[in-house]
């Protein structure tokens, strides 16, 4: 299919009408409005987000049915097309993605961890195989993985993702706080939780402090 | 201090200028220019960001010394005023964050765990002690904390915001994909690793599905 021209933002909005539909009863029917309503949205927005994703039109004064709304959010989102993915640095957080399953509903297969600790090399975490570093380029075919998830320490990440990029993968997952340089044929996304953690304690100063 | 206004997109750019600051000489000088260059923004937005924070000038053709850049930046994100938090749900991600002491860089203390199992409760992680959730209550104000790291399950995430709140809870860094009702005393910072895999998924199909 034709992948239509999706802003950031506007992706991000998808899985939590998916989130929010879910916990609907799945043969009810919901309005652009509602959910704009529900979920502190614009309605335009809503309306236009919902029609990239979806063909079907919606009842007069009753919306889209539910059921059929979740279908056309997971297909968009590619949740029934499993991608294999590779943990790259297994410390707390490493080894949280290797025994979290949630990731299988949105499509992200989790099959093995990679380290360079001779502590962790040859054990498992989950049932799922930590292996060496330097056996990335040798296994990411094999694996039929295309994301890694990299959560190594700050020191390492760019060497760490100038490997993984030799040695195929396409999609860079990370949460390292660092800003990686790759070439225009990998695809990164910045989970940067020290810039998330920026805004909360910003608007909490900003609630709390400025009174003083 | 009067807080000036900072958009949310400015505010998470705060700590990456920080962490490639970290990596230079804390000697040395940047220019606007260089760190627009190097961390892909807009050079503009890059002068008027870090004239929100650093009331010094730089000089003439060198920029601004590293070293007081880092230090106003630090003082600005407020690193230095220690928040204590309580991760709420001890699964696999909540037991990272108890083990992570990496937020301390960021000015918060993780200082215990909140949980329902009895199997968890009386235990310790990377000594930090884990209560049951019915003594919110009791020791949020005994334990000084201000901010809630939520990473319950999704079927709960709701009923432990309330009970959050009521606790005296100010900030809730709510890592279940889920939207939380709270009222407007309340900060709410959302981590929705859906959404950021979502993207991923989606950019990746843009480059190497289109063409099939």
């Amino acid at each position: 299919m034709a992948l239509p021209n999706v802003s950031k933002p506007q992706l991000e909005r998808y899985p939590l009408y998916l989130t929010y539909l879910k916990n609907l009863d799945s043969n009810s029917y919901v309005s652009s409005s509602k959910l704009a309503k529900d979920l502190d949205l614009n309605e335009e927005q809503v309306r236009k987000d919902l029609q990239v994703v979806s063909k079907r039109k919606g009842k007069p004064r009753m919306g889209r049915e539910v059921r059929l709304l979740i279908k056309d959010l997971e297909a968009f989102l590619g949740y029934h097309d499993h991608t294999n993915a590779i943990v790259v640095g297994v410390g707390h957080l490493g080894q949280a993605f290797l025994n979290f399953e949630g990731f299988k509903h949105f499509g992200l297969n989790v099959v093995s961890g990679f380290d360079i600790d001779d502590k962790l090399v040859g054990y498992s975490v989950n049932d799922k195989p930590i292996y060496h570093i330097d056996r990335l380029n040798d296994l990411v075919g094999k694996l039929e993985a295309t994301i890694a998830i990299l959560t190594t320490p700050r020191s390492s990440a760019q060497e760490m993702a100038d490997k993984l990029v030799r040695a195929g993968i396409k999609g860079i997952w990370n949460f390292v706080p660092t800003h990686l340089n790759v070439n225009d044929d990998v695809v990164v996304e910045n989970v940067d939780l020290a810039s998330s953690l920026a805004v909360l304690s910003y608007k909490l100063d900003i609630k709390f402090k400025e009174v003083k």
